[in-house]
C-alpha cells in the first residue's frame, strides 16, 4: 500500500447551466468535488443545492457539534476503507447540528472512494468486497410529456433507442384528474410496447391516501411495476395504507434519505418494495452500501437514484454492483448538456441494452475539465473581513 | 382582521460571539430572522449554522423542487394561522431537495407567529388554540464541569439560585470510564440535594447499547429522571434495547428532528419517555405543535429544547404552553452574552421557581437592537456578477 497519504485539499465547485428551468430536472446544476489525496485526485458529486453545500464546507464553527465539514476531512490520512468510514463518522459527529452537512459529505465520500480506488488500482465495487459488477437493465428515466401524446412519443423513442424499461415522472402527473393521469399512463404503455417495464414517479405529489388509491386501476391496467414517492418520504402510515391497497404494484422511495438510518426506517415502516438511494445525498457510497446490505436482509430490492452526470451514475451503481438479483438501475436519458459534457467517459447500454460499470480504478470515469470549466459559477463568500470561499481553479 | 397583509421582507442576520469556543454550547451564535408583514415586524431565530442557512434563503434555484426558501415566503399573504401552515407546506415542497431549508423555515415560521400575534393582539399560545399558558418548572440546563468537583459546585449554585431541576450534559460525560461518569453524577446529586430533579444529556456520545447500559447503576443511584440522547437520533433499535434495560429511567431525545414526522417516528419506534423539540430546528412552532399533539396521544411527555436566547425560549414554549401535565421545560442558565443581550425582555423564574410565558402579543419578547448590532457578522455572498446576499440593516 505504500506509505500513508493524507487529504491535502477539499475543493467544491458550483457548476450550472446558463439557464436553470423551473422543472423537475435535477441535472441543471451540480456540486463537483475534488480531493487531493497525496498524488491522487478523487472526484465526487453532491446531489444538492450548491451554495448552501459550499457554505457547509467552509462556514465558521457554531459549537463543538456544529463545525464546517472541511474541518473533519482536511489533513486526514486516507489509506484504506476504514479511513473512509472514520472520516464519515467524524463529519456526522462534528457537524451533527449542521443540516446541510450530509449532502456535502456525500460528494466527499464518493471522491474518497474514487481516490482510494486509483491508489489501490481497483474499481470501487471490488474495494466494497464484491467479486464482480453485474450488468444492470437501465430504465430510461425521464419527465412525463406535457400531453399524453408527448409522453407516448417519448415512450416510442425510448423503445426505439433499445431500452427495455422506462420511468416517467413529475410534470402534471397527480396534479390533475385521474383520467388525465390514466391517459399519460396508457400513452406510455402503448409507446413502450407490451414487454417493457414501466415505472412511474409521482414526485411526492399527494397528501392523502385516497388521491393515490384513485390511480390504482390505471396503474394496474398499464402494468406499472412501481409507483415512486406518492407522498413525502416521512409519511410512513400513508405508505403502509397505500401498499395494502395496491397489492402487487410496489412502492418505491428513499431518494431523499440523507443518512442510512432514514432509509432503514423506510424499509422497516413504509412498506417499500424498492428502496432508491442517491449516493450523492445519503452521505456517499459508504452509507448507500449499508442500506443495500440492509435491504437484502429485509427482502427489499435496492435501486440507485441518479439524475445527473455519469460520475454520479457510477457512484450510485457501486453500492449494489455485486448484487446479482437487483437487476434494474436508473439511467437518466435527457440530462442537460452540463451533465453530459462534464465527463469524458459515459456508461452506455450495450447491444443487449445492458449497462456495465467500468472495470477501471475508482469510479472509472474521467472528467472533461475543459468542458466543465465552461459551467463553473464563480462564488465568493465573505464573513467580516475574511473570504471563506472563492471558487478555486478547476484542474486535474 | 382588517385587510390582507403580505410578507414584504424576509431578512436573516448572522450574530456571533467575538470568539466561538469548541464546546457544546449552542448559544455562541444565532440566525436572527426579521419579517416585515404589512406594518408589523415579526422576529424569529433559527437554531442552525448561520452561513448555510443564509445561503438556503437566497441561493439560485437548482430545479422545481430545489428553490431558495425566500421564493416561497416573500410576497405571501399572512392573515391567519392557515396562511402560516400554507407557507410552511410551500417551503417543504419547493425546497424538498434543499436539506438546510428546514432550519431556515424554522426561524421564518416563528417570526410569522410573532407577526400574526402582534397583528391580532394575542400571544401565540392563544392563536394555537390554548386557553392559557401554564407555568413550567425550568430545569437549569448546563454543561458538566471539567471535574466532578466543578459539576458539584455548579449543582450547588443552581440549587442556591432556586431551581428545582437541573440538567448536565456534554463535556467528558460518556467519553471516559464508568467510574468517572458516576463521580460526576454523584457530585451533581449531592450539590442539588435530594428533592431536586436531575437530568442527564449524553450528547449522542455512544455507538452501542452496552456503553450506555454500563451507566445504569450510577444513573439509578443518583435518581436521574431521564437520560438524553445516548445515541444518534436515528438509532431506534439501540434506543429500544436501552429502554428495556433502563426500566424506570426514561429516555429523552428528538432535538435534532427537522420535521414533525421524524419526531413522530422517534415517539413510535425509539421508546422515548420525553420528546424534546427545538422550534428553531423542526421547522418552527407549527410542526412543533403537531408533535406536541401527537406526543399527548401516545402518552409521551413533550419538552422544549432551547439553548440560546429568550426569543428562542419563548418560541420553544408556545407549542405546549397549554399542556398542563407537561410541567417541565429547558432553561439555559449559562448562555453567552449574545444570547442574553439580544433581548430586552427575559423570562425569569418567579418566587416559586416557576417560569411564565409573557401574556403579550406574539412571542412577547422585545429585542435590544442596539445590543444585537454589536454581534452582527457582515456577510456577503456573490455568484457570478450578482450579490445574492449582503447583511441588511438591523432595524425595528
Amino acid at each position: 500500500m505504500g506509505s500513508l497519504v493524507r487529504i491535502e485539499a477539499v475543493d467544491f465547485f458550483y457548476l450550472a447551466m446558463p439557464q436553470v428551468l423551473d422543472i423537475g430536472d435535477g441535472s441543471q446544476d451540480m456540486v463537483l468535488v475534488r480531493l487531493q489525496v497525496g498524488p491522487y485526485v478523487g472526484w465526487g458529486e453532491c446531489e444538492a443545492s450548491p451554495l448552501p453545500t459550499i457554505a457547509s464546507l467552509v462556514c465558521p464553527m457554531s459549537h463543538s457539534a456544529c463545525k464546517p465539514v472541511r474541518d473533519s476531512v482536511l489533513g486526514q490520512p486516507l489509506d484504506d476503507q476504514a479511513d473512509i468510514a472514520r472520516i464519515g463518522d467524524a463529519v456526522r459527529a462534528n457537524s451533527l447540528d449542521l443540516l446541510q452537512a450530509d449532502h456535502a459529505l456525500s460528494g466527499i465520500d464518493i471522491a474518497m472512494w474514487d481516490a482510494l480506488g486509483k491508489r489501490l488500482d481497483a474499481p470501487v465495487y471490488l474495494l466494497l468486497g464484491d467479486d464482480r459488477a453485474y450488468p444492470k437493465v437501465p430504465y430510461a428515466s425521464q419527465l412525463f410529456g406535457e400531453t399524453p401524446e408527448e409522453t407516448g412519443e417519448k415512450a416510442r423513442r425510448t423503445r426505439a433507442d433499445g431500452y427495455r424499461a422506462a420511468k416517467f415522472g413529475w410534470g402534471t402527473f397527480g396534479r390533475g384528474s385521474v383520467e388525465a393521469d390514466a391517459a399519460h399512463l396508457q400513452a406510455a404503455r402503448a409507446g413502450l410496447g407490451d414487454d417493457a417495464t414501466l415505472l412511474v414517479d409521482a414526485g411526492t405529489v399527494w397528501r392523502d391516501v385516497d388521491q393515490a388509491a384513485a390511480r390504482l386501476d390505471a396503474l394496474r391496467e398499464c402494468r406499472v411495476t412501481w409507483l415512486e414517492e406518492p407522498f413525502p418520504a416521512g409519511e410512513f402510515a400513508a405508505h403502509r395504507a397505500l401498499a395494502a391497497i395496491y397489492g402487487d404494484i410496489a412502492l418505491a422511495g428513499g431518494e431523499g434519505c440523507h443518512n442510512a438510518r432514514q432509509a432503514e426506517h423506510m424499509i422497516d415502516h413504509a412498506a417499500l418494495g424498492f428502496v432508491q438511494i442517491d449516493a450523492g445525498r445519503i452521505g456517499g457510497i459508504t452509507p448507500a452500501r449499508a442500506v443495500a446490505t440492509y435491504a437484502h436482509q429485509r427482502g427489499v430490492m435496492y435501486v440507485n437514484h441518479s439524475f445527473t452526470s455519469h460520475l454520479a451514475l457510477s457512484a450510485s451503481l457501486q453500492p449494489y454492483a455485486g448484487a446479482e438479483h437487483d437487476t434494474i438501475c436508473e439511467y437518466p436519458v435527457e440530462p442537460k448538456s452540463l451533465a453530459v459534457e462534464v465527463t469524458r467517459d459515459h456508461i452506455a447500454p450495450d447491444a443487449d441494452g445492458l449497462i456495465h460499470l467500468p472495470a477501471r480504478p475508482g469510479l472509472g470515469i474521467d472528467l472533461d475539465l475543459d468542458a466543465a470549466r465552461r459551467y463553473v459559477q464563480d462564488v465568493e463568500i465573505k464573513v467580516g473581513e475574511q473570504t471563506l470561499y472563492r471558487t478555486p481553479e478547476l484542474r486535474d
